[in-house]
């Protein structure tokens, strides 16, 4: 298993495109992606009440076992409480890419990321979108112009390529993803797009991504806001030649371990990228009672403002930590923690079986001014773990929401 | 029922003294509150898991059905993640307060607040105790001094006092709190103490208090973090005269309205004080399927970081309410909503049964730049309905935080 150069496009059959086609003031936001064998399509969505257009439209799309041929995607607008006409974009979205790439409106997947709550201009979408579909093109570099199109605030494009051997046969998985406000994946995610090569059912292509995504998407948060858009979605045409995977075998397994790269990378990519961030904070759980408690506190630590604030402040105000895991929901006796920091600067124990530890400030400070930080928690309740990752709070994560709609 | 200066120390019988005693840097950290009369005793605590060493020791003292005829509060630690010695200090301070004051240990409530994870300095708190302890006395201006003894980066003083008539006696209950980070109770509260001379019995008390805290202290949010000490105690010291309320009667609900004037003042006060705020936003969910759904509804939006801040930008980025709204665990239909908001500047509507009006961004901007908002979600899927209190998100939060505890 390798990690190798490029991302949606690397797998075989797959073209994309993106560029700048008027919905944002510069920068580019209109992406298609094009598989050239129908594809086992699998997705997970935003569990919010409030799911904007295109959501609908794929869960529609994926309850009905329809294969898939290509993705369209725009950013600058999220196509979100938007109506009947919110609806009918969406459909006029497919209907357009469908006609343009000799495929079944059916066949294609719409995507829409930005603002909340303004109409689409879809006379500039529709001619968007014939310009894009007429470039698709299975290169690395059109496969990053679709990942470049897809961003909102994101400051640098988030992809990658795994290859992996299956039964003699190269497979290759790729992957693109967008952040990086509104996020608080809830057994679902934000945008993020994964094409394979490999063949597959779509039973099995369903159940891995749902349980990587608990240990990925779901264990990443910015700022504690799940989104109206959150969508992961995996493509898989078979065009790799190998057997049909269809039972839980080795090649499922290794399958899996291949998604799962493609996946943790890309989340940890959307908080690295998160609005404002300037540190990187990787919260590990360790000896919880279950693996629900272990998530439930990972995450409550990474989701503090208050904890989110301190690493910004570069202060060891650990007992933050230790009152979000309180609220956290998990169960867990306060007596029997251990709470130790680590960077690239060193690490040290801050509390030990509930009793603050003396330690050094000066050292405190250089493992807190690393960008990358860990936190670990050692629990004495059982033998579950989970690991979440966060960001800090910083003045340019307020100044980037106090103005990004204007 | 009337609304008059004074705090703790306006009903019968109550003393209090508040100084500065060298646990902070230079404001003042020590109050006492005592009561002639014991009284009946009724709290609310923190659901956080993390509970501070005070919180234990008041929950232990209600469960006993002690009386109180004080309390003590230091400012500047909050005795919380500090182990055994933690539970050694806080039975100290109400022992060294009990003999300064010729009562009994188990009579004095204590509570700390501050930062977390640092032992207290007990050398210089009994010394503390001691010499406010002498100082008690029953004027306004010694309430005042207690009111700001218990702060924190609160930058203005929370009391208030209502005086009602009950069977021809003249009845006083008088508050106290503090906020000001740290700030989303949760079935519990913030620091917060009232007084009453009323009669009545220890379970009605507990039942008023109960009921009322759900709506106020619960309907309010800082930042989305639970505190370790949170705590609302209320005194009751029977001195007005009154015939005792033991049942559910016509006074009951007298005292229950005075006792929501204090409660929801105090609240909103807190909010109003929050770290960092430029805003103060009032929430308000009309027509909803049930009170819970309601008050999840209305919590929810006041907790998203995304709506704070574009409220601290003064932009009417109304999609973020709809999406928080969506993650909320509320169930309604996004179809159905229509969202106002209101303030001196105007009012204007946003969205109407899922779809967005054409609004005057003029005309918006000049609404949110006002420093009181409301926000009105009207649903149609009941006729629950409730009110949150929240704030904005700003630069000066993250200052606050990013170096309160150095």
């Amino acid at each position: 298993m390798q990690i190798i150069k490029g991302g949606i496009t690397s797998p075989k059959g797959y073209k994309a495109y993106g560029e700048y086609i008027g919905i944002k003031k510069k920068r580019k936001d209109m992406a298609i992606v094009y598989s050239e064998n129908p594809a086992e399509y699998a997705a997970t969505f935003t569990t919010n009440v409030v799911k904007a257009a295109p959501v609908l439209w794929n869960k529609e799309l994926y309850d009905n076992n329809k294969k898939i041929s290509a993705i369209v995607v725009n950013s600058g607008n999220a196509n979100a409480c938007t109506g009947q006409k919110g609806i009918d974009d969406t459909k006029k979205m497919a209907e357009v890419t469908a006609k343009e790439l000799n495929i079944n409106a059916d066949s294609v997947i719409v995507a829409s990321t930005g603002v909340i709550g303004v109409e689409l201009p879809m006379d500039i979408i529709e001619k968007g979108i014939k310009s894009v579909a007429k470039k698709v093109d299975s290169t690395n570099e059109s496969g990053t112009l679709a990942a470049e199109a897809i961003r909102t605030t994101d400051t640098f494009t988030k992809e990658i390529a795994v290859v992996f051997e299956i039964d003699g046969k190269k497979v290759h998985i790729g992957g693109m993803a967008k952040g990086s406000g509104m996020i608080h994946p809830n057994m679902a995610t934000m945008l993020s797009f994964i094409t394979t090569d490999i063949a597959i059912t779509k039973e099995l292509l369903a159940k891995a991504l749902k349980e990587d995504t608990k240990d990925t998407y779901n264990m990443i948060s910015v700022d504690g806001d799940t989104s109206t858009n959150d969508m992961v979605v995996v493509l898989a045409n078979g065009m790799s030649g190998n057997k049909i995977i269809d039972s839980e075998n080795e090649d499922y397994y290794t399958f899996k371990k291949a998604l799962n790269i493609i996946n943790e990378y890309l989340a940890k990519q959307i908080v690295k990228d998160g609005e404002g961030v300037t540190k990187f904070i990787e919260v590990i759980v360790e000896g919880a009672k279950n693996k629900e408690d272990a998530r439930l506190l990972a995450k409550s630590i990474i989701t503090s403002n208050l904890v989110k604030t301190a690493f910004f402040g570069q202060d060891a105000n650990w007992g933050r930590v230790l009152c979000a895991m309180g609220y956290s929901g998990a169960k867990f006796d306060p007596l029997k923690v251990k709470l130790d920091y680590e960077s690239l600067g060193g690490s040290i124990t801050l509390l030990k079986y509930g009793a603050p530890e003396k330690f050094d400030e000066d050292k405190a400070f250089k493992i807190l001014q690393e960008k990358e930080i860990k936190v670990i928690v050692t629990l004495q309740e059982g033998d579950a773990n989970a690991t979440a990752w966060g960001c800090d709070l910083s003045y340019e994560y307020v100044r980037i929401n106090g103005d990004y709609r204007t």
